[in-house]
């Protein structure tokens, strides 16, 4: 039997209408989907296809074997994110070899830090895959910030906020724009980062980017540190403007 | 009399498959569009838009002032550039102040490396703009490649070919993903400093990425040096893989 082909969909940051006219067509089409979810939580990715998705389609469910939404390096997480990535690939292997197709739903664009491509990796060799570009968190953020990121020649970073305090500086300190992400925890540091820098003059601060409950603002005149993991902090280019 | 509202529309990397949802729907409202070209050739933002058209919509054609792909820093371009952009904002805000909406056809992204921006800053203060995200030329190419581009903690530069040899240099030593655009006439400059950092391994040469005449490529299987100026090179990152 000719195997199925698995869809990975970018479904953009997550407004429905941000969705590609191409994701739309694959998700209505799709007789089986699968998304990830963490425990106990609704899938992101599902929301965003809902307008699309056909009734009665059978829906997988991949849930995250951990509940918090820091990623920590500790073996045991290294461990059990291993386990449920192989596992998941075989829970869609068995659905590809009786023919059946996937589409496995992605926030964003599945080839830019998703967990699909953990997927793909697993199963690119023996299946046909189709990407599905999306329209990117950040690019969803420039947007709703309304924020030109970068002109002419501009080199743009797109930095963790994970990072070394000392790598942190050294990978923004070549930049002429910036995107840095998965904030958190990490508030303090960057802002020391950006000050030492001087880029926190023309910081932005977005939270819920294109989502219910957006929150905008310079991030100089954000007054406390706590911020959420996926809160993003946009640092506009200033290159050539003839 | 209530002005209109200036839409810059992004329309993604090529395929009209893959234009947003929204951007469709804004394209397909429109009675007024605008679209950047150069003298003599299509716009290749008309083209991507073209499905969602209405008949007998107004069009409004941006000619560049210059001819070439290439483009220089000096004065006298830069002066052109000025010159044609301050034009078009007078020939848009004539339409606005008339209560009329326009909808400006964008390539990739409107906020990222796009002409749109230079019409956003004159206007903005004196019209309601809205802004669609697209899919970003470069979220095209990761597509067209099937190509992982950035897991775990990777930080990726967006970097400009056109940079001179150790400003390159110096910004790809601390990527551990990298895009490289405007290739051109820079090709061989790039493939010295992938090579000396020893990136050239796993970079990949894209060429007309998601659209007719696509050519991808490991970059050490280029044998010539001959490159159009919107070729790009993915440099995959190498981060966590649980």
């Amino acid at each position: 039997m000719k195997p199925g082909t698995l869809y990975g969909v970018g479904l953009g940051p997550g407004d429905p209408e941000l969705v590609t006219v191409r994701a739309a067509r694959v998700v209505h089409d799709a007789e089986t989907i699968a998304y990830f979810a963490k425990a106990g939580r609704d899938s992101h990715a599902r929301k965003i296809a809902k307008p699309y998705l056909r009734s009665g389609c059978e829906e997988i469910l991949l849930t995250y074997p951990m509940t918090t939404e820091r990623p920590f390096l500790k073996p045991e997480y290294v461990d059990a994110l291993h386990g449920f990535y192989e596992e998941s690939a075989v829970r869609l292997a068995a659905i590809l070899e009786q023919g059946r197709d996937v589409a496995l739903l992605c926030e964003g664009d599945p080839m830019f830090y998703g967990s699909f491509m953990h997927l793909f990796e697993r199963l690119r060799e023996r299946f046909r895959v189709e990407i599905c570009a999306g329209v990117s968190g950040m690019s969803g953020c420039f947007a709703a910030a309304q924020q030109p990121m970068t002109w002419g020649d501009d080199v743009l970073c797109v930095v963790p906020a994970t990072l070394e305090e000392h790598a942190l500086e050294r990978r923004l300190a070549v930049a002429d724009a910036a995107v840095v992400m998965k904030i958190g925890g990490n508030f303090l540091k960057l802002r020391r980062v950006l000050t030492r820098l001087r880029m926190i003059e023309r910081a932005i601060y977005v939270e819920r980017g294109t989502m219910e409950g957006q929150k905008l603002m310079p991030l100089l005149e954000k007054t406390d540190d706590v911020a959420p993991y996926f809160a993003m902090v946009l640092v506009p280019g200033r290159g050539r403007r003839p």
